[in-house]
Order: C-alpha cells, then structure tokens, then sequence
C-alpha cells in the first residue's frame, strides 16, 4: 500500500497547521498526520490557560493594595479553588475548541489519525500504510521532562502537560524549574493561596541573562514564596507526601509541579532511516531561514527544534517550512527579532540579543529603575527595571531584557524597533504619552546618552 | 527700570519649564515668569492625579469579575470615599513635588513672581519692572471654562482645577462635557459609587470621530452611567441641589462637574500691544514646525495654542520654542504623530490622521471586533474594536482609532509605527507574541488586506 502525497506533515499542533496553510496555497494533494489528541499545546496545556490562572491570581492579589486606595474589605475575600480550575478549564476548553477549525475541516483522506515512521527520507509509515511525499515538514512537538529517578512516585508528580485538568489544588507544591512555565504557575499557586517553594538548579528565572534584571526579578518575586536557586533539588516520597531538599532546606509538600522543560517527539520517528544528520541533542540540523533539514526534502518547524518554543516562532517556522515545502528549493526568510514574555509579576522579557551573543565592551546599557516612574507608583507596582543594550558605536538599540510592571507591551516596542533598525536617537524622537509606563523606556534610553561615542544636537527633535 | 534678558519664557508649567531647557543651553540671562502657584497642570489637575483616581476606581469595579473566576466575598468590599481622596491627593502631591525641582533651583533674578504685560513685542512689564527680551516664549497655559451663565450657582460647580481638591465625593453629579477628563472623571466617579449622569452636546465622546468607535465607546461605558449625547443642558439651581434637564430628561444632582475645555490664559496679557496677529480664538497665529508667532521674536508652546493639549506635546512645543527662542533664524521641527488617549474602560484612543482629514475614498479601514481576542476574553474585557486607517493604494498606515483593553499600549505601537511610514505588510512582519492584545492588531491588519490595491506574495514573511 503506497499513497503518493506533494507533501506529509507530521503533527498538527501550531507548526503544523501554519504549514499547511501554506501548502493549501498549492496543492491539495497533502496529508496531515497526528496521532495523539486534536489542539495545540498553547491552546490546551500552554501559553492560553496559563493565561488564565494568572488572572484569577493577579486579580486575587490585588487586594492586598485595597487599604492603600481606601478600599476596604479586603479580608473577606475567598477563593473557590475547584472554581477557579472550573473557570480555567472553561475558558481552556472556549480556546481548544476554536484551534480544531482547521483540523474538523478535513477528511480522512487529508487527517491521517496516527503515528508517522520514517521508512526514508521520502517515505513514511503510519498504521501499515505507506506514504510517499515529495517533501515532509516534522512539526512533532515535545512532552515535558519527567526524570527517571521520578517515575516510582510518579503519582505525586504533576507536569505542565497535567496540571490544567486537576480539578482542586493542592495545599503544598514544590515547583521544580523556574523557566516561564514554572515561574508563571508558581507565582500564580502562590497568589492563590497554595504553600508554593520554587527551586531551580540555575541561578537565575525565566532563563534571564542579565544579572541585574535576574536580580531585580529574584528579589521581588521571592518576596511571595520561597525560590531556592542554584542547588539541585532531591526528592524523597515519604508516608504522606514528598520531601524535596535542596542543600539543608527542605520542605513537604503534597505535590511537585515538574516544569524542568521539554523533550521533542522524534524518539519515534525513525530519523535513523533517514539521511538527516542530528544535533546533540537529538534534533536534526537544520537551517533557520529556510527551515530545511540539510539538502534534504524534509522540513522541521516549531517546538520540536527545541529553539523558540513560542507560538509565534511556531507559526513562523511553520510557514516558512510549508512554503519551501511546495517548492523546487528553499527561500531563506529573515528570522523575527526575538521577543520572550513570562507573564509573572513583574513581567519578565527579553528582546533582541542577550548579554551571551554581545561583546559587552561594544555596548552601553540604558538602564531605568521603576520606582520613580509616576504610572507604576499610581499602580504600586514601582519595583522594577529596563536595560536596553546600545552600539556604542552608532547608538543602536540591538537587545533588551526587562522585569516590570507591563513589560509585555514594553517588549512588543522594543522588538519593533529592533527589527527596524531603530537607534536609541530615532527612539527617542517617538511620542511617549504620559503617564505611560512607555516613559520609563524613555527614561533609560535618556540616561544612555553620555555612554555613547555619538551624539546630536536635537537628540527628541527631528529637523526638516 | 529696564533689565535687558536674552529670553524672557512666560508661564513655569511644563511647556515653560521644557523652553527653558533648551535656553539654558545657551544663555543664563533669561527669566521665567510665573504669578501662579508653582507645579504643572499635568501634575496638579491633570494627567498624574486623575490616572490615580482611575486606578482606584478600576481596581474596586473589578470585583464584578471576582463571581466568575471563583473568588468570592466581592459583596463585602466596600468604599472610604474620604481614604480614596486622601490617596490621591497624597499622591498628586507627591507628583507636584517632582515637577517643582526646577523652579526650586532658580533665584529670584531668574524666577519671577508676577503676572506678564506685553508692553511691545520684546518688552514685558511685571510688577512694574520692565524687561527687554531678545526673544519672549508664550507659555501662559489656560483655565477651566465655566459659562457665565452659571456664575449664581458657581459654589455648586466643579472644575477640573478645583476637583482634586475636594475632601470627600459627593453622591451625585452631572458631568457635563464628556471630552477626554469629563469621560475619565465620570466613569471613575460612577465606579466609586457616586451616581454620575454624563453629558454632551457632541453625539461624540472623547473627541472620537470614527462613528465606529464611537458607538462602541458609548454602548459600552453607558452601560455603566446614563450618557445624554446631543443635546445642550439646562441647569437650575434648586433648595437642595442642583437640577439638569437634556430635553424631557432631567436629573436632580448635588454638583455638576464642569469638564467643558480650557480657555488660554491669554487676556491679560496685553497681546494688543504686540504686531501679532490673532486668529478666530484670539490665540496667535503659530507656525507649528517653528512655534514661532508670524515673523516676530515671540514664540509659543503649550496648552495655550488649544491644539494639542497634551504633555508630550508641551514638551515638543516647549523644547522646540526654547531652541528657537536662543537662535538668529527659526528652525523647522517636524510635529510628532498624533497621539491622544482616555484612559477610560475600554481605553480611547486615536493616532495619526483621523476621519476628518482622510479621504475616505482613498482609504481601507483595517477593523477588529474585540469579541474573538483570547486574551481581551481571559481578562473579561472583550467589548472593544480597533479600526486602522490604510491607504487603499500603498498599504501605507495613516491613522487609527481604537476603543478596547489596553489601548493605551497600541496606541504607541501605531503611532510609532505611522511616525516610521509604515505599512500593513511591514507591521505584519513584526513579531507579534502570544496571547497579547497587540494580536487584536494583527487580525485588524489581516482583515484589511483584500481591501488593498497592492498586495505581497509572503504577507509575513521577509525574503533575505
């Protein structure tokens, strides 16, 4: 049994739904091959229900500025913790149902219900059927990591993949990664009232580079639960529940949320029958721009090349790997800038390039401190900072990385303005209302000034 | 008694003090004059304060939320409306403080105390003193209006200067002029507890001219507190209280709140004294690139010309009059994009050219509805639209208006983006993360590109 196809997709998350809306363009001899549930991971177990608990929690939370503002009452609120997961799973459920639009479309001819095995590179098995593709885009996606030394009780464990479908909270966890997944339901556990420990075998959170940012972030948010960073955690069960430690502290909880990150679903997949050479880390080599896998016809996309997993970057890869996927060769496309937002309290994010990829004697930093910003004390969220990272050379803004108060939208202007090439003297002549939290970027950028080597004369005006 | 000065800047509110900025660049033979109480209209009866009491606002309207996430007790919440105002009056002073450090630096040969006289267009009397200036900068900023219609029951009335001074809120009020501090004011109020009754002569709130938007701005925050558009009101003073009557409506108030626009503090003056020449507002005629008043020595900035009444643009105007005020020939600046924002709930906003200035013909008008934006449904906020002005002919971006969550932060994306001559197929190149509300401002885009005369092959994407 061999079915000829222009081209195969192997997964239809995010990747590989924007893979197919550039295939569609072309052909319609395709076929679309998942064999596990229908919905994406941001709809069902990421970025979109994350989303929501953290609202309940921030909105929870924000009793505690009630006194401040002549609000009174605020110690009679309570929180329905099974009602909350009901309202998370509500609106989880509104978000997954309008991902399957593209998928309730097709028939079985197009959905192919199973799990796809390379038999070469132009040849794949799924349920004893055979298909022959002239290109094939890998848009497999990940599962989280959950150790070996875990698996004996494996029952206490809950992974990102799990915890939006418990139904209660636990009273107790510990949160072992503080990348942004553990960061954010850590904080939001917290805010909803569940004894929460964070730990992390790295210094730092939200996979922050700059020490100051981490600092700022580590400070504030360790002020609402413990984080234990730098020390490998162990974990025992003991007759009713976990121990976990780290060093000499130690804590008992009813529950570990494991968030230590994401493997690719390629152990079933049988690369080894392919040509494709593979990275150490098991991922086959691929090439960014174009999002092919060496001179081959297989493309990859999305979280399974373990580079951005950010539904953006998915959608971008995506595309980019079904365009070239109905074409004789591959058009290289310019990579976004890129744009990480954690959405904890301060939001955490980082645009552009990071302290690791710059020569830091090349560049000055244009760093603001919150407190005097007038939109974040009117908030009473004054504990945070900017850094943006500058050319010394010509004043260009080439990375930054944040913790503060609306840093989602922050990111969004600096990322902009670095994809466009912006220097901090084209910034600066950009209107800045006010009182906006936009002015504390203003701030930094006006502070960087005396560090450059260049300098104008109207440095907000533009002369005609 | 004649004391000769390079500059002579009249008014120390935020456009004054932004002049002399620049002057100070080049000269220490300058004075500012100021007869009023020292602190910008910004920080004293403007932006800083009214953001503090919408804040409060906001936060105690957000418990109507609280039911559906499962926090419960919102019922028991309850308002200080004396503690409210202390809140804010604390904060505004501390805002003011800031805006003093300028004036607190200067002595009293440059700081002086007095009302300004123009005795000819480069000699100012002050208390008797005369000054001859090279150059004079206009910077008198303006007043509430109240019609004199309504000076017998003037104690009943509330200006925007006078509001944030009061001790405790009262229980009812009209508001009358529903501009952008009538409308923030009004629902603040409403969300306080105090019945408000918003009215207008305009069938236009916040200056909105999209009819779009503006249906969308009305339907949702007159769900809120009743809006009586299009029609003038008679107001009679009554034993115990104040009574306004919009046609065959009328409501029976303890104030009105008189939000009707500011008159430039231009009639004392002595402007008759001058070559200038006035126009249809008795301002004078102003070249908004120069801010320079016809071909003489004096210049202008600030809330005064009634064009831009804003501080960031006082501070445009300020720094390009001052620069200007210190130079042999006038330098022509470019005007920044219009950005104007309410920060009512859903926010108002309009960047760049609005309706009146477009040829619709010419234009598409990029649309999104709120409903579908997953993140706009996770904070409960999914009554909004955005609506982008493009050319038809070039994809060119030219204006927006906007009524949603978070149009502050849009708004500045869009108006740096118009200042950049942007069009639809560069903004949707840009990265736009997930799920944000700058997403609403994707699909807008996206709507809008069958409706153009141009078009690319890869919308998204940047060949390299």
């Amino acid at each position: 049994m061999l079915r000829e196809v222009d081209v195969a997709i192997i997964g239809a998350g995010s990747a590989g739904l924007y893979a197919l809306s550039q295939v569609r363009r072309e052909t319609e001899n395709y076929v679309l091959i998942d064999g596990g549930e229908l919905g994406t991971t941001c709809a069902r177990v990421g970025c979109m229900p994350s989303k929501v608990i953290i609202q309940v929690a921030d909105d929870f939370h924000r009793r505690t500025i009630f006194d401040r503002e002549g609000i009174g009452g605020a110690d009679a609120l309570g929180l329905d913790k099974a009602a909350v997961m009901e309202h998370v799973q509500d609106l989880r459920d509104t978000f997954v149902d309008r991902t399957l639009g593209v998928t309730d479309g097709l028939d079985d001819t197009h959905l192919i219900d199973g799990y796809a095995r390379f038999v070469d590179d132009h040849t794949l098995e799924v349920n004893d059927q055979h298909y022959r593709a002239k290109a094939i885009v890998i848009a497999a996606g990940t599962k989280p990591i959950v150790p070996d030394a875990w698996q004996s009780f494996r029952e206490d464990i809950i992974t990102t993949d799990e915890f939006f479908e418990i139904e209660d909270l636990p009273a107790s966890v510990a949160v072992i990664g503080l990348g942004s997944i553990g960061l954010e339901l850590g904080q939001a556990l917290s805010r909803l009232g569940v004894a929460v420990t964070g730990i992390d075998l790295l210094e730092t959170v939200a996979k922050l580079q700059d020490p100051v940012v981490n600092k700022l972030a580590v400070d504030v948010i360790g002020k609402e639960f413990p984080l234990w960073l730098g020390e490998a955690a162990q974990i025992n069960k003991t007759a009713d529940g976990i121990r976990v430690s780290v060093g000499e502290k130690q804590v008992a909880v009813d529950k570990v949320l494991a968030s230590l990150g994401r493997r690719p679903n390629l152990d079933r997949l049988g690369l080894e029958n392919t040509s494709l050479q593979l990275d150490d880390k098991a991922v086959p080599v691929f090439d960014p721009e174009t999002m092919q896998c060496g001179s081959s016809s297989i493309y990859i996309a999305g979280d399974v090349v373990l580079d951005r997993p950010l539904l953006h970057e998915a959608g971008h890869e995506g595309r980019v790997a079904g365009y070239n996927a109905v074409r004789q060769s591959a058009v290289k496309f310019r990579r976004k800038t890129a744009l990480a937002i954690t959405f904890c309290d301060p939001n955490v994010s980082t645009v552009g390039a990071q302290l690791d990829a710059l020569d830091v004697s090349t560049i000055a930093i244009a760093e603001m401190q919150f407190a005097p910003v007038g939109r974040a004390l009117i908030m009473g969220k004054n504990r945070g900072i900017i850094r943006v990272y500058v050319n010394k050379a010509d004043g260009l803004v080439v990375g930054a990385a944040m913790a503060c108060v609306k840093g989602e939208h922050l990111a969004h202007l600096l990322a902009w303005s670095i994809q466009q090439g912006m220097t901090v003297f084209d910034l600066l002549k950009m209107p800045y209302y006010h009182p906006v939290i936009e002015e504390a970027l203003q701030g930094a950028l006006y502070a960087v000034l005396p560090e450059l080597d260049v300098t104008e004369e109207t440095v907000e005006l533009e002369k005609i």
